[in-house]
């Protein structure tokens, strides 16, 4: 390869590796805080008796100061806000804090006790002389109003103490906004993944992804009992099932609404304007098309935001054309790489669940596709 | 003409009078309610006093079941909920209401409380056997936090009694989301209008605005003392103020912000899909550029959601041709006459507002424009 141009990241992609506790706070500045409420006795609606207890929660993924940001939307039944705002035509650079959360619609009010959370700690857009402050919390919701009571939803208080409860550490599986996840017939959740990159222009660099898993397909191939990637196979210590497990599995009924929704944030430390993260977050859209079988449907409302802190500088040495964003050649290989990140971090959050209002989860249904370590 | 083909519609604007009361509920089955709280001694921010007292509110725009719509989205700094469920690609055909609120990005929790209402009411997107809805309720934002007190904001509850107050008379002026709003050096607020066509493949539609000024831009001329289009003069019975006057009104300040927004909704009795009404959406936005200079700046949040209630069936004698739209002929008469009803809001909303907060009116600025009736 030559010494500039497009040849030079154009190619193959550059070696990874895990990153150092393989979850999106391995993105230095990024923290995640989650709120639930389960009770023991929820139980999920179905034709003839409505759902009780509780069963549902949020997940709030907090940023730097700097930090920039895109979304993609890709399902025909989005619950959003503020995604207009991260449009790259407009003026508004990167969010404060992404809330992902159950409740569909209703949950949007998350966002409103995540703000005034953010606002008393002068978290957000400074707005005047007076030390004022609009914090940025764009939000996208899953619909698990039928696991759990219809009207048992997360409200701002859900917000406010998933902030308080924001740090490093990332708890997976029927948790935060997994809470009353499903994932086809099986139990959905939180998943978290992340990579270093070794080598190549974006040397150093990490891009990581919390997903919450809640999609009418499969994330589990009823022919394999498996992740339907193989390459997943090997990374989440599984081996092939007992036949007998197979077929239970097969014979599970897939949930009885048609209303779902994969939606996550993709955090990476490069640097980047919103443009640029928004090829990121459409690569990453290609994870939840490899993890599960089928995604972005009409009744979906499938989102992923991706968003950059702007703490490791563009390499020099790997110029650009003129003419062309001075950040593809780092974000070209960050492209490269969130797709199998979203899709480890889908699959992680469907092995990681745990039971919730009688859902099968993955560990009671194929307990022998789990290698000992 | 032909009797049939694109000259039938592609030509001039078909005839149109000022519908029957001349307002966005003259669109049958639509509903407007305002909430809004003014203290007779809030005062504005500036760069060395933060501003104090209430001087907000919030409007909510109510539609029949069936109601299809669309929204478009062209200032850069937008404050906004549910929009991405409105593109025409999604699968969700139309709100059941639309907020208007002040407050900046805080104010998307007026939306939370239109949803617990509408629900109480059994009104939304039913989702279940059991009765249960989630209503559409998207919102746009006016940032209007430097007048009035910084945290003197509308929530929740302020969208509950929106609802409540919901009826076919509409307020304009300093009232609902236009409280505190500003419009250049003047007062801004709310304005309504409509028309209903005479003839043409829209005869008896009507297609109406209401809207919130609250740019940056001027919508009174500062070198006449008179909105910009000489065509608005007549309609709004105004006449060449006093030369002292509009002195006076060049040399007041513009407001202190660079923060902004118009938004409004257009409501139509027509029968036509999403993708038409996202048409109207685009072309409502002419309206707000012949009514404010300069608009669509990087910090306005300049939004227009376009709603038709589907009551009057698309003429039979008005055919398209095959591979068109068939509400083409329809939406073509719609959009070319929205752009004026917009701009007329817009103006009628600067020509109404009353004294808040000591920001200047139009009537008490240029009180010789208004020619007596």
């Amino acid at each position: 390869m030559g010494d500039d141009g497009l040849d030079r990241y154009g190619g193959e992609l550059t070696a990874v590796r895990v990153s150092d506790h393989d979850r999106v706070t391995d993105v230095a500045g990024v923290t995640v805080g989650q709120h639930h409420r389960i009770d023991d006795d929820a139980t999920v609606a179905d034709a003839e008796i409505a759902g009780s207890g509780w069963a549902t929660g949020s997940t709030v993924i907090c940023f730097p100061d700097g930090a920039t940001g895109a979304v993609d939307v890709r399902g025909g039944g989005p619950g959003t806000r503020e995604t207009d705002l991260l449009d790259p035509a407009n003026s508004v650079l990167g969010p404060t804090a992404i809330v992902l959360t159950g409740g569909s619609a209703y949950g949007l009010a998350v966002a409103d006790g995540v703000m005034t959370e953010l606002e008393r700690d002068h978290r957000g857009l400074a707005m005047d002389a007076h030390g004022h402050v609009v914090p940025i919390v764009p939000a996208a919701v899953v619909f698990d109003l039928t696991v759990g009571g219809w009207s048992s939803r997360p409200d701002a208080d859900f917000g406010v103490k998933a902030v308080r409860a924001a740090g490093v550490e990332v708890a997976t599986g029927s948790v935060g906004a997994g809470a009353g996840a499903r994932a086809g017939a099986l139990k959905g959740g939180i998943g978290t993944a992340g990579v270093t990159f070794d080598d190549g222009p974006a040397a150093g660099i990490t891009v990581a992804a919390l997903m919450v898993a809640n999609p009418v397909g499969s994330v589990i191939d009823p022919g394999t009992g498996l992740p339907w990637d193989v390459a997943d196979h090997g990374y989440h210590r599984l081996t092939t099932p007992a036949a007998a497990e197979i077929d239970a599995y097969a014979a599970l009924q897939a949930k009885g609404t048609v209303l779902n929704t994969t939606i996550g944030v993709v955090a990476t430390d490069a640097t980047a304007g919103p443009g640029m993260m928004r090829r990121v977050a459409i690569a990453a859209q290609d994870g939840i098309a490899r993890a599960i079988r089928p995604a972005h449907l009409p009744l979906d409302g499938d989102t992923v935001f991706a968003v950059a802190t702007n703490r490791v500088p563009r390499p020099t040495y790997h110029p650009v054309p003129p003419g062309l964003d001075p950040e593809l050649a780092v974000i070209t290989a960050v492209s490269a790489a969130v797709a199998s990140v979203v899709q480890r971090a889908i699959v992680g959050a469907v092995l990681a669940a745990t039971p919730v209002a009688g859902i099968p989860t993955f560990a009671q249904t194929l307990p022998s596709a789990r290698r000992r370590a």
